[in-house]
């Protein structure tokens, strides 16, 4: 029934490369079916100005797409000198998240820039930002323990996130492209590793939901950031 | 426990003034506790161009905070040269909101724009803005019909919006700025007349939340919401 | 003759109703006929860059108008990222106008900032701010006499403005709308308490003007100025 | 007592020299003392959206400084981004005072735009764009005419401005820089060659002013402006 | 001599891989040493404005950096709301140099957008942004030949572009970054496949250079684009 | 067979009149043909953050154009709200190029902007721009070592600038505008005093050049320059 052919609980294939350039202190190339994101985590040890002298860090992140990584080409938003709200939405999420497993007290006043540009897109961008950036933050940290600049492990837990809608009246998880644009509900779900919820997202888009259809996709949803926290695992041996 | 003496599931007072200005074709003043909010809707008898020669009409939404709306002065967005990131966030889910209760079809080429711009601020005021935009909608709507202009009503039925957090580690209806300023979890809910699910936003600030908290919060804010409809349908009459 | 049946030399009903919100340190709700503001003084413990350590202090405005405050609704200033060249003007000309009252030596070294914001306009809203706005001027620095902040007030004088014109020939005092969209001469004057004048523009729309005419302007604009005051001096009671 | 040694009715040394470029379709160089203006008018077969079809013309202007024109570099604002407030206050003043002496229905669909580029400053540089802008004007309307493009002259009169003030307690024509910077009242008066008046602008820098100084500038103003108007003379011949 | 060990005279590995995206109409990954590059096509069936009713199509491209693609993150342009010079000298540069390998006759009334994104930056971005925008650019022209939507091949040549520069007193080619950030002398070489020379900049930054020393870096200029030109031969069957 | 009536290898008349504004620390008018710019040098006792405490001075350049100093009006830079990517090139080359004759230390920590402003152009302003910027240069170094402010002479030997280009077939020097808009190739040559290369652009516009075409036109800017250099040292007496 799904375009892709997939059952209604079964994610795209997932690979996570860690790793994939020279300069960032964190990076991964994370690929969701034909969504291909490169995160980077990029170290500074200074604050923001509202954290000087608290002795607290800071995770904070920003998204950009390729112009051309979508089907139609989009406009480059440095050329036409504004980010669309979509990428401001998007991108307050991922930092937002990402905060949420981090102890900011261990990490001292730093500041982990997250950036997420998404070289190819078909459907799930925010999500794979996510779980890449998760991936990206967490090398980072680790040469930070490596080097000895903290002794306490400031990331406090695994984080994904997976996108789950309402597909052709059926609660399917993972959402491509071809689903995305013509689901009737959407939402984006963030969980730790312990299973715990960090942001539940979920939005009519044509059609309204029930609380018995919104208990189905936090259902998928558990399922998929599982299957996802085991991709992370993987790639950060 | 709560700062203002409130039940854990009682909303703060609520007013809904319509019909406000003299030049809008809908408006009304809402007052939850001290946030004050004008709303009002303003009708074109033209599309954005990706809607041309469709037959469908659109619903679009903008919001604003008076400068000195807040507790310690903003600085205008209008000087600054652009809108924050929340400004952006707001509008688009005000906007997305109450195009899940019209008929673009039933309204025909015509687009009604919603300026939500609060007057006094504290907490909940993107679900008063969702709230009393969807009276300053219904107004400017029901003078169409009366006008004859369109023959079936576009809108499909009452929408209202509250917020609902774990506060003091309780699940608490409808949070003032004091709440919401130290909760742990913070939640919009935007939900039909008929009680079926719009929007759900849950977030964790500080806090990650287990999904039998996320239940509780969903029963707030239906009853929250059955009392803001009740308010709606008093203030149309 | 004139649209509102007013006698040349009326103004229109006047209200001035203080302390609308609770956060700005003074604030009113001035209402001159259908034209409605919202002026608010915002107290600040410093002053801009050029005068840092002079001792002295400084007293600016900001101007605005929500967008549905007009008949047909103007485009949102924050949205198009500047503003327009007439708001740059009005708020240039309020905070201009408040400085000739204020002696900024007895201020030291704080800013007060007037916010302006049309909540309906009907003609004359630059006038109503003004005279509103000091209002809120006045309220914010009796709050710093009252603690003790300062001890000598430098509020020195009551200062409010009135448009006048020539409307079908007639000169006219407080245009409205209806007479201000087809006036061949109209003009702004800011008076003192005692008289003596301010700030004075007038300006050819259409007609030119001799300087009999500008005389009866002025005789208009100072019966006009002597009634505000009066309303001003009835409001901070 | 004036810092030029000037009488307190004496205008600086005038000199307006006509087609000054190559390109435009009218210019002049004018030099008020050491205030020095390049004034061009600009020529286009098309009005703003607002006049199609409405057979009228329109007159604009646009005002820059050169970044070192003053005696302090100032920013460039096509750097910075944007055009300060006093800029655009000053190009509305110019343009509108202009259109006060051209019949828009004889110009026809027509925009003539009047460029003021400061070259040097010296106090008074809108009054000398005014003047100098008008010369660019009636040389492209020249132009106009003697091709037979139009056959009734759209000039209905010369237009001149002057800047006069209260220095030192004295009214006195036409300030410079260091009278302008220290003067307690200053305005800006234009008129037609008539003497019928366009504008008149005064504002208390300081210092406010009663009804008789004012009537005192006011004739300082015809003064220098008929002084003017005679220099705009010998310079089109 | 050299940090890399290379000969004077030689170019960093090279490697360009086709079609690295399914939405672009071409497109590659370019890697020069450490350099890559994503480059795509984008082929749209209008051209602009200027363009309109000529028969001529047109080439043009954008350039960006990935915020962490240099060893020190670089604010992303798209946050700072501009695009900085080196950006917009760097896309002016390489829409240009392909335009002179095309004739724009044969192309139609098409454009083709080249995007070249840095995702990984040591030296000769640029150099290697329109050395893989011709790939991207002849993949893209082949599709429209191959589904016969034009004849004639508008693109007349292969096109390449290497620097030169003066390092440590000796010409080198290719410099990579440890040596472009030391280098006296440094340069743009840009040619056709047939060693017509399309864009030559040379610049001191800290040395100037003589007649003799240009002739040098012309030469090994002229040895590196060969080689390049046979990798994008290479590339393309 | 030039459009002027000019030899092949003839400057056009050359005119460089200093000390044009009474408010800069160095000034000149070049005048090349009908080409004219204004060029200032503005001293500041302040560098910018990346060289604080360095002992290092800077020299930086910024460059516009009247809106009427072209043939049709061009829109003013500071209205559209940015600079076009034509002027960010050209003033970063001016600038770039005045850097490689000044000996940075001997400036000391100062900063000198030369703005240049085209007040009429008629092809090689940016070549104007460079030979007048030196002289503006030169002069507010000479009033610094007049001073005694520094002792050793930070400009090292003079610069200049010429374009050349191929122009119906034949290597030309000093373009004009009617030749410049139909040249095949266009080049913009800066050299020092002793005949040392700064800059060399040559750009295909239509036509690829070969090496000995380059050739040609580089002969022709060295006896371009020894030419200019001449002007500048009569200037400077």
């Amino acid at each position: 029934m799904r375009p892709s052919g997939r059952d209604l609980d079964s994610l795209r294939n997932i690979s996570i490369e860690p790793n994939v350039t020279k300069h960032a202190e964190g990076s991964c190339l994370i690929t969701i079916g034909d969504t291909r994101v490169i995160c980077t985590a990029s170290l500074e040890d200074r604050t923001p100005p509202f954290l000087r002298n608290t002795g607290l860090g800071w995770v904070t992140a920003e998204y950009g797409m390729l112009p051309r990584s979508t089907n139609t080409r989009m406009r480059r938003e440095s050329a036409s000198g504004k980010q669309q709200g979509r990428t401001i939405e998007i991108q307050r999420l991922i930092g937002r998240s990402l905060r949420a497993c981090v102890d900011r007290s261990a990490l001292g006043e730093r500041q982990i820039t997250i950036d997420c540009d998404v070289i190819q897109a078909d459907g799930g961008t925010r999500c794979a930002a996510i779980t890449g950036g998760w991936v990206a933050l967490r090398l980072a940290v680790n040469k930070l323990l490596k080097a000895g600049d903290i002794v306490s492990d400031p990331v406090t837990d695994y984080l994904a996130a997976v996108s789950c809608g309402i597909y052709a009246g059926q609660p399917v998880l993972d959402l491509d492209y071809a689903e995305d644009s013509s689901a009737g509900v959407d939402g984006n779900f963030i969980l730790l590793g312990s299973g715990r919820l960090v942001e539940v997202q979920m939005s009519a888009e044509g059609a309204t939901f029930s609380r018995t259809e919104m208990d189905k996709l936090m259902d998928l949803a558990e399922k998929g950031v599982s299957e996802l926290v085991a991709a992370q695992k993987a790639a950060i041996i």
